[in-house]
């Protein structure tokens, strides 16, 4: 079983990035319950605008979908930006909206069976918001998302600190992070046993 | 197996709800898998507001939630106003923040290995928002909300007609009803087979 | 000028409302600025579920609404569960969608001239979004919503503290909402003396 | 007096853009009421990820910063994609974060006395969504935003035609377009005569 986390941090790297370090929390539990982990920095990929699986002229979308397809596990982790997900969350979210289209040798759409949660950080209010937006975007695409599937990280009122300025509430936070990749693990192996079937028609 | 719909319509019975229509759709396809079935008009019951599980001076909302923990699914089914969700579903959503706190004889939150679907009806648009905010919080509580667990109808732009006054779309909203009664009935199965364990402390 | 705050806690008088005291802040500055100010608790008025001005038998909403009119600046403060604004904050909007509507003797939408504004407390994240929801819903039925004409208050992450059982982030809350009482009477006054004229058609 | 539309498409020119022949309608409004009018389509500039107001290395955002605060009127114009706004949006409301600090020589907000809009098409469900997502964040950020600004297309239930390929719903769209324009117009006028004086300290 492998899991894949793409970091929406609008930095590339090597810059520090505040929620690929909360998105670690979970990496850490997935590996714990014998799961591969990768992490990828969206930022540091040229992904062009448009709702196809290859935009072509040097997009490199292709190798984040190739991965997203690799692994049974999808964690979105995005920070907050006026109470919304990044925009290269929804960059991501838009290029994968080709996936509704797309099957497999069963004709079963190519994101079924596979589970997705989400990590957010901020220095604001916002994370719920964006836990729904990410959520419902990808149920929409066929992913099936676990109750307690997520955490998050800001501390209000108004901006303030970042995640890794500060130990306040990271308690919390990360008890949320092995909650969310235990159910994460939990319901991808129980779809592996008992998967969703291809849509009759 | 049994799947529960809680029509969120504002309107008490028996007036006629295009909500209770399309929900109807997934009911015949749960009865067809074998999973019994029941729907409740929430207008019918005197639900307080409060974030407790009882409010007392006779609220009628212990009636609803027995019967939310009676069933391994849960369909959640609101008309749209102002594209948003109904106020009897968001005052749904409110009495089951209770559940955040309950647990079962194995310290296992009491909506874990539930999952939910969403059904939408309007007279204009709104309907994605609608299942986002819905589903978003269900898996706040603890639901697992499978792929592709939601339909709706709606025709704009524009303010316009009623499900119930036109065949147009129903085609569409019929079939994504099915096939979101078929998700919901195989990840509950799938989670009847292989549960989601207590929260490891 | 008149200002109307309608508080949608779940919680009847004479409990404690954390929405209330935060909402006072605002009404505070309306006053200093010679703006008359109400404040009414929607709780304590029994509101029926609809979408007309008058549902009958008993229903007490044509007050609110009398009162909604009489108005030049309106507040709608919410506390937050589940990320979202309350079930009454929702009642009220769906009653106001009948607004839409609704002209004066000019043929203008009764809701033209007038402003909106927010204010959200919490004991966890959300507030952002409860923002946009309301202020959302009231431009969709023809309030003129200011920029930066709200505040919130709640303290991440994870639940925790109530805005009055603690000072953290007081200062910050308290004068975002002095700058939102300050745009809120800007913009009103501009709009008395420079009216949106009648749609023509 | 001046408007500005962003369109927000994912296609750059010169391909075909549905938001942009909605967007038309708006601007055909202004300009017989005298405004200026000028409309750029993001895709066609290079804008880094970042929240400042210059990322450096050929980052073309300076360009559109500058056309913003030349204009008292702005329009958002964007597709929706998994009932959402469009990752270019985003992006520019990522980029016009940075405003959230930047004052003129009264120490008022840049974005003050300024109004704001949205136009939305869609081959689906979402645009009253993707209406409240951007003018709350553009409410964030200090813009004014005038009851009823906003029109949008879309024809549901379930993905369908585009705007451009039918002429079904155009007169309900364009008779909203030419009353957000009027509004906004109107707003912008008022705001104009009597300012939103700069925050009291």
């Amino acid at each position: 079983m492998r899991a894949l986390t793409l970091n929406c941090t609008l930095k590339s790297s090597p810059e520090v990035s505040n929620t690929e370090a909360l998105a670690k929390v979970l990496m850490a539990t997935f590996e714990q319950q014998g799961v591969e982990t990768e992490m990828l920095r969206v930022a540091d990929f040229r992904i062009h605008p448009g709702v196809s699986s290859d935009e072509g002229d040097g997009d490199e979308w292709p190798q984040i979908r190739s991965r997203i397809l690799n692994a049974e596990i999808l964690v979105m982790a995005s920070p907050t930006w006026l109470g919304q997900p990044s925009s290269i969350a929804k960059r991501v979210l838009e290029r994968m909206d080709a996936m509704l289209s797309e099957t497999d040798a069963d004709q079963r759409p190519v994101t079924y069976n596979r589970v997705a949660g989400v990590v957010v950080t901020g220095n604001e209010d916002g994370a719920h918001h964006v836990i729904s937006e990410i959520s419902g975007a990808l149920v929409d695409i066929g992913f099936t998302v676990p109750g307690q599937s997520w955490t998050y990280w800001n501390a209000g009122p108004g901006p303030g600190k970042s995640y890794l300025n500060t130990a306040h509430g990271h308690d919390w936070s990360h008890r949320a992070a092995r909650l969310a990749a235990g159910n994460l693990v939990a319901v991808a192996r129980a779809l592996t046993k008992a998967p969703i079937p291809p849509p009759s028609q």
